[in-house]
């Protein structure tokens, strides 16, 4: 059984508008209905869950892959709170974040740059392709498939090179964007996927769907590995 | 001073049509003239120049990098000529692959895939986008251009995972490309670029021969690197 | 249940000698008795079983997994068995190419290099490290665990840059070697391990049989993935 | 002319002891004699050089190229200092820390992960591996040398996946380390160098030098790249 943790900062959703349409009761809880399966135990949080912003040590240690939206709330993500998490990505955590959460304070932290891009929001048509068919996270995925209308993330995305690239972004305005990418840091998988604004039905295609059932599953901790505390640093005697 | 070989198969240009319009001595000769430069040595050679298709031992030996222009004549280049090619790359020699070269023999059997791709012809837009802006091959081009017209190149492209992606390219109909890669085999340094149909002005872009100019110096072997034979296996004593 | 065939040359183990003591049967068996797993259906294969040596169509069809060891009967391999193999691995085949299997034709083939390395024959002390603790395959494997008698295998190996770096082995002569590889060639992904040498016992040590288990189950292909059949190049509409 | 700022904390070699005999002027100004070349303008600073520690805005805008020594003092090394450094080398300044570096505040901060290692100080043998032979920071370096004292840096390192690894270490002891490493980081190129403890004199070996001079020149920024402030975020028009 994979604990999954879906965290959102659930501010668009909260109030009158299209996001609050889409998503009645927040994108965390269409992501959380979208991937259930019986392999899932799910629970999610948000960023007024608890006094720890729903990210204590206790849920980060309880969960084997945290899912992570975030877009206008970032600065209200305490540095504690994102240092703790980025901690506990290392030390095995698997952690997916969804589309403006590259702009998280987790994430630079993970990333070691600005991950800075461009952006327009015009409601334009995406496609995305598989450029790593035998990846994990494309497994069910048809070869290319189209959003009717998405924010547009361009390049340069300013983030160190990923270690595998499973999709690519076209948008309509004449931009593209590597939209599915693989990191490791320590003991732990991150998988970013690009697609999903919250003004945008993305959350409710079932293509999308599959790519963060398949990314909870391919980053989830797995019993076998060691969950270091991240002070490994010794002094050894020779073999 | 860098010795450059362009070696074309000279086939689409030298009966009446819009190939030979555009490049009427052919692209190898356009080419040439547009990344000449004082730092480069440049001399030309096509399927038909002499006994080897211009690719013989002596030639590659001079050459410290190869451009590679190729397209319905692939069955032409005698399987050891292809084996030639690949082994002088092995051992040092430069090599930069343009456009339908992707299935070229020579670009096959340093692949290890079929570098089968999704093709479309129809003088559709092409966006490319910087995604290495680090990269030596980016310098002094633009994050971003455009060509009014090219032959659709799109995912997947059936290659190894490149060392690097430097271009990605956007086409109206919906397809993206990885445009720009960089690749080492042995000793030798490969850059893949995708534009250049044969019934384009690609070859004119002042920002393409940027591309070809810097692929040139950037894979061009030096006197500091060891020539290999490929025999280098051995018996070793200990340290 | 995955389907795993476990090829080997066959040759060292049939005449009296070091080989024959440590693996009566081969080390194809020892390997089988090694691996077994209720999810693993197993069969073997060597050249001499039946006129395809042991790889025919039907045979890499059926298999999910091929683990590949072979020394000095690389020529024999015929060339048509070699590229069968081969484009059954980029059609999504798993590719488990042990010991001096880096010189075989087929892993030469997907690689495009010589895979030529350094190596020495004495018997010496290998310890073996895990460099990439995150991945699958070094899951239950020790941060380090030591052979006490290996053929030294040496830098420089030259193969394209692989997609991950599991294991690094050090020699107690002074060598250093990437032992445990990741690549991907079409469909199908291929996990390179060196330890193996015929006259040391190497296949019955618990640790270098858990890095085998482990591959297979990585390098296998799913039901999920497309077997194409490497001619999916094609014209497309635009979207 | 590239502009070479080499920093050292300058703690070991000011007080009586084996640092002060092998770099009585510190071993910044060995490196500076080391590597000096009509084509490098070389400065020097350390940790009391002025109310910036050395790294001032102003230096750093300076410097094509930061050459970074530290070990026992990097909590002196005040947040801002490195959140400074970082941020140019983002922005286009190259970066090569040697040594002890990798638990610098600046390099942990790039990475995004802890960056531990195991260690030994033992004074025990080390020999460098190329295993990249292509890449410009091995030019004119030997296949293998050996540092008859070094300390032991072991496995597992804690850092991302390297761009690629130019160098592996052997010790006498049975380790083996990723030694020699180039990473991208924004606009900014990096290169750790493992050699270098100061009890060592690991910088008066010519291939230690030779190997920081091919860096410097690899890493230096150019011209002809943006030096962005990383404030490159913003909405733009359809093309």
């Amino acid at each position: 059984m994979i604990k999954v943790l879906i965290w959102n900062e659930y501010h668009h959703e909260t109030f009158p508008g299209r996001p609050q349409e889409l998503y009645p009761d927040g994108m965390h809880n269409a992501i959380a209905r979208g991937i259930a399966a019986p392999d899932l135990e799910i629970r999610t949080a948000t960023l007024k869950s608890d006094e720890f912003q729903g990210l204590s040590d206790e849920a980060l240690s309880w969960a084997d892959v945290l899912v992570y939206w975030a877009h206008c709330r970032h600065d209200d993500v305490l540095d504690e709170t994102a240092h703790r998490v980025a901690r506990h990505v290392r030390n095995g955590l698997g952690f997916v974040p969804l589309h403006s959460a590259h702009g998280s304070k987790v994430f630079r932290e993970l990333m070691g740059t600005n991950c800075n891009l461009r952006w327009r929001n015009m409601d334009e048509r995406e496609h995305l392709w598989v450029v790593s068919p035998r990846h994990p996270v494309a497994a069910g995925v048809p070869a290319e498939f189209a959003l009717a209308s998405e924010e547009m993330y361009g390049e340069y995305f300013d983030i160190p090179k990923p270690e595998d690239i499973v999709f690519l972004g076209w948008f309509k305005g004449g931009n593209v964007f590597r939209s599915g990418l693989e990191f490791t840091r320590g003991y732990g998988k991150i998988f970013y996927f690009q697609p999903g604004h919250e003004s945008c039905p993305t959350y409710h295609n079932p293509h999308v769907l599959k790519v963060i059932s398949n990314a909870v599953r391919y980053c989830a901790r797995t019993a076998a590995e060691p969950r270091f505390n991240g002070e490994f640093e010794y002094g050894v005697e020779p073999l």
